[in-house]
């Protein structure tokens, strides 16, 4: 009887106990600082409910998301497969977007409206979010549908474009579909995180073809199950906005200023990918230890994220591995090595688990004045 | 992309996780000992989803109940309360069974059919389980509702009797309706322990009428949010039955055979529960401290609840408290003053948060012949 | 090399450890409120370091009672059993003292002095704290190391009265020597909890003799080995002090002024129990539920102990079984069915696991208003 | 009273409870696999006790060693440094040996004998183990110290070279001292890493002169304290040997036969860290996902320590990202894409926390032959 109002409620409780979760492992509500000029707004533009061939009502998805600290997700329904359709005859394809809309009315949280267009390759499948209508994207040919994605001015991106059940490879391949899409216009952006899964073939492809990377959980079931139970953060695409609107998400993305991030796994463009770094690491303090010219850096990773770095700077650490690992949240210190004393130095760190390119890791530097 | 496969596989991925959890908690999966004559048989005999003013499809409950180690399950979807009915205009209200029948098929779990006949006070919310069909089972009149589950020959019980809402004292009443359900036959059950909710005034209504002893989960959200990050189990009906299966389910719950179990509040007859809980702790080992007349005895809690117990011997413990929790599962040892050697001796506990009845705890015994 | 100095801020570092422990367990720092009139102190004097059979340096008895948040020690050596003096052939038997002395004075914690009297059976061990001076207690005739003790106005507790390798029945045997002692006013308070050991027998003899109920952990190896890391507290005496000076732990002993505590279990004079548990819940907030006559009441376990209790108000509980923990530091709702809006309210809940007397549990009473 | 017995008993206890650690926590027991010919052997010679500056008694050091599943440890006092000299006025300084290995008899560790000869800058704390009797060594000229040491075939080995308490640059600096020592074959290997600090100078240092690398715990309180609780393990030298014993370490050390670890931190020769890794990773299964050309292997990390590895296979992974941490006794899956379905292929991993040198990470390969 009380179950409905417990299950209310239950999303402030969780949020106090994941924030109690141990040090070592990274937090469930996903955090990331501003870049200069943007806000970083995280979202998560793939996901299933009831209402294509998932298995949980759109109020489900509301409630993951707000568990995860998310600012906007997208409900991106098979336009095509509809294996719950027998229970769930809709005529209306907007009707997982309006629920979820009504449930996110007393919450700080965006719902994008989107649809997944779903061919088998070499089209494959591909999300149409920031659409006014669903219905008139439900078209026989495929090159039908990205065009009235495009007359709706649909952001539309390729999904999981290495899956192995569409590239037995596992390697993206751009057919001419692709192509003549990106040449129209009618496709913006890629995949290169889906789910657990990264492929760098396909970041070189965004990098290649200027499109905008992409980061999202596919979810079918319950986030808890998928991801979290198994020590996992849901994957998101970061979007680098000029302010916190769904207007602004959908110029960013037009704009390619994201990063996809898979727990410690972060991959966008150098020219988000480095500031968004540079603002994750807070320089608290840093000053020498008495009567030595070792100078002792007082750090914050502010991220989510666990980060791995590797020292570069024109210095040794004093005591720790020069490769290390940078919990989420974690304050630690490092001590460098100067040899004198000096009233300015650079930490120079190699971010080993963020790619601006396949095998690619960026350098960031913090110019450091030491307080004595 | 492998999302689908994932989520499939994360049952037995959970299963995993679960039994390497804290030796302090509970566990989640379900775990009770057979009694003398009977299988005792893990059921939730109250469950909601999306068929009725649930939030997840059938497939998501046969997934959480097999998580707990559940025999048997009923997707018990409200006849009259639809909220859902715009998207899911179901004339058919055997889908959700049918759904879950097929979800099950590949498992070891149960499915009974069932509904819930839903209505205000003074006859509030019943469930009829083990049901044929439950499309007749909708009527204008209630009377005519019960009388067509007992024609299916369904069994009936009184869900949360005591639901403030419904009575604003907190305290079941029994009004004219169910006696005369009683009366004729048509309501068999009443629920003691209704989701985190445990009166007992409906165990006193219970004994009374000797109406079957029923606890359930009412799950309208997830089982992992309500329950299990709450560090709570499901509530449950531990059915005695002859055999595991469904028509023994039947039978035992006609006969009454059942015990109330909610982490550590266990309730039903004394017929019952006395056996479980002799069941439930076993005697490892007994022997006398080397020198000695003080008698080191090894018990093993082999239920998935921990228990409460105060030592009533006719021997005082030698060093741990009178009073002492079990945990699920922990082997430990208790030390007696005998006073003298003995041959054998009698254990006696008081189970604390056990119930045969309201206020009335049940004393078992164990007979221990020492090893020296 | 950083090791001294980081041996020496692990204290701090564990502090802020200990405190994001799971909520389910008791927590490490002791911790509980005061009463009416007295100072509720945390100690433990009846612990030994290398300068007897332990294995430790004093400083480290220091760090170990910081961490568990003790008000005072005693370094209790025995005088008599010396395994290490041919390592430690100290001429002064109060090195021990003098050297914690030292250590805690940067720190909040007060030592105080201490030995241990032993001899075997019917005489035992005995332990004289408040000592002016060790040497002159190390006596041939127990007798005379007793009046020593007296005559420095030292406070002596009968070590352990029950363990098996002095009493082979498990059972405390007040000897004439115990007698003559307590006739003389040299023996004046008595162990009833001594490491992880209980005997109701010993609390029997203590309430029949008026003798001091003393709890305390009687540590030779590490508290973490031997407490911590299986999860139990280290036993202490709470000791109901004018101030908290030594003078004032002095005073509230010879006066009989405490109770002993092991986890969950805790022992004492109903005078003084009584009032420490109506101190420990503190009443946070009652209010009826909206349109019932249920009035629900947050409260909170103020103590770093989990406490078991039973209702026994003149009403039952709306949803929660009678019998209940309360976990330390938790904050927790009941919910009593008043049957009419009340203006105040009596809340009686019997403390199952605390004991004033074998097998008698304080019953505690709180009058409550409710808010509307 | 149970105290003593209890303590005793706690390995046994302790073993168990750290073997259920959570997943993504390092063990506390380490454990690393063999290489071809030799035995990986565990060894912490480094550690001081009451006998010195510490503050324990030599039996909790071979506890702390046991429950570490340590093979060796030496209890290396300071001769000159003697702070509880008044106390522990011991003409012999084998005292400290001769306890441990008594405590030792009846366990499976292996006492070594040793001392800390210790002096200031440039000379500084040097440990020589194997000796045969500490007293001759204690000298006023540290030249005639090493000379003993080297009497009585000695295994001498340079302390924190890199301490900012002897050098305030934080680097080492090899003295005329130093060089001479070598030259004499009176020093044979240097500390790279000591308790929780590292300096790859030191390494360049081993390297240049043939130094054997160690690595130790220096541990003065208590190895729960500095190490455990805080989520480290001890550092330790991890020895190749011929045979399990305690000449065959002796022999090892000489040879050089060495890798020092420090949680994820490994550093060593080639020669020896290679084949460690090589070993420490197992391929458990390799095949072909069904219809694809992507190569599913299984791998286990069989080592206590967790692993940071970046893909240098001439294949990309499917899913995984290129850099991931492969956690201590972790089994998991990577999938290469190898476009076409191979008969064996090659996989390389550069361990990015492990160093053979100054910056210089191994690679690792290991050649796979699919199932199907």
């Amino acid at each position: 009887m009380k179950t409905k109002l417990l299950f209310l409620c239950s999303l402030m409780a969780s949020l106090i106990v994941t924030s109690q979760q141990h040090e070592h492992q990274s937090s469930r509500p996903l955090s990331f600082p501003d870049i200069p000029g943007y806000k970083s707004l995280k979202t998560d533009l793939h996901i299933h409910t009831v209402f294509s061939d998932g298995y949980v009502w759109p109020n489900i998805r509301v409630m993951e998301a707000l568990r995860d600290n998310l600012d906007a997700i997208s409900l991106t329904e098979h336009l095509e497969y509809q294996p719950h359709l027998e229970d769930i005859p809709h005529p209306d394809r907007n009707r997982s977007y309006a629920i979820a809309l009504e449930e996110a009315k007393e919450h700080d949280l965006m719902i994008v409206h989107g649809s997944e267009i779903t061919r088998s390759a070499p089209i494959g499948h591909n999300n149409a979010v920031f659409i006014k209508d669903a219905n008139p994207i439900l078209q026989d040919k495929a090159e039908k549908a990205f065009a009235e994605a495009k007359k709706q001015n649909a952001f539309v991106f390729w999904n999981h474009p290495a899956w192995h059940n569409q590239s037995p490879t596992g390697n993206p391949i751009l057919s001419d579909f692709q192509k003549d899409r990106i040449k129209n216009d009618e496709l913006h952006g890629i995949e290169v995180i889906n789910s657990v899964d990264y492929a760098q073939e396909s970041l070189a492809l965004a990098l290649e073809h200027n499109l905008t990377i992409m980061g999202t959980s596919d979810i079918h079931g319950l986030i808890d199950w998928d991801y979290t139970e198994k020590g996992n953060q849901r994957p998101i695409t970061l979007v680098f906005a000029k302010e916190r609107s769904i207007e602004s998400i959908q110029e960013a993305l037009f704009a390619g200023r994201t990063v996809a991030v898979y727990n410690e796994l972060i991959v966008g463009k150098e020219e988000f990918l480095v500031p968004l770094l540079k603002a994750s690491i807070v320089v608290e303090k840093a000053t020498y230890l008495r009567n030595t010219q070792v100078l002792e850096i007082e750090l914050k990773n502010s991220t989510s994220s666990n980060l791995l770095f590797e020292n570069v700077s024109d210095y040794t650490f004093y005591d720790s591995s020069p490769v290390f690992e940078f919990k989420a949240g974690e304050t630690k210190k490092v001590a460098l090595k100067t040899l004198e004393k000096k009233n300015e130095i650079t930490l120079k760190l190699k971010a080993l688990g963020c790619f601006t390119a396949p095998k690619v890791s960026p350098t960031i530097s913090w110019t450091i004045s030491p307080e004595n």
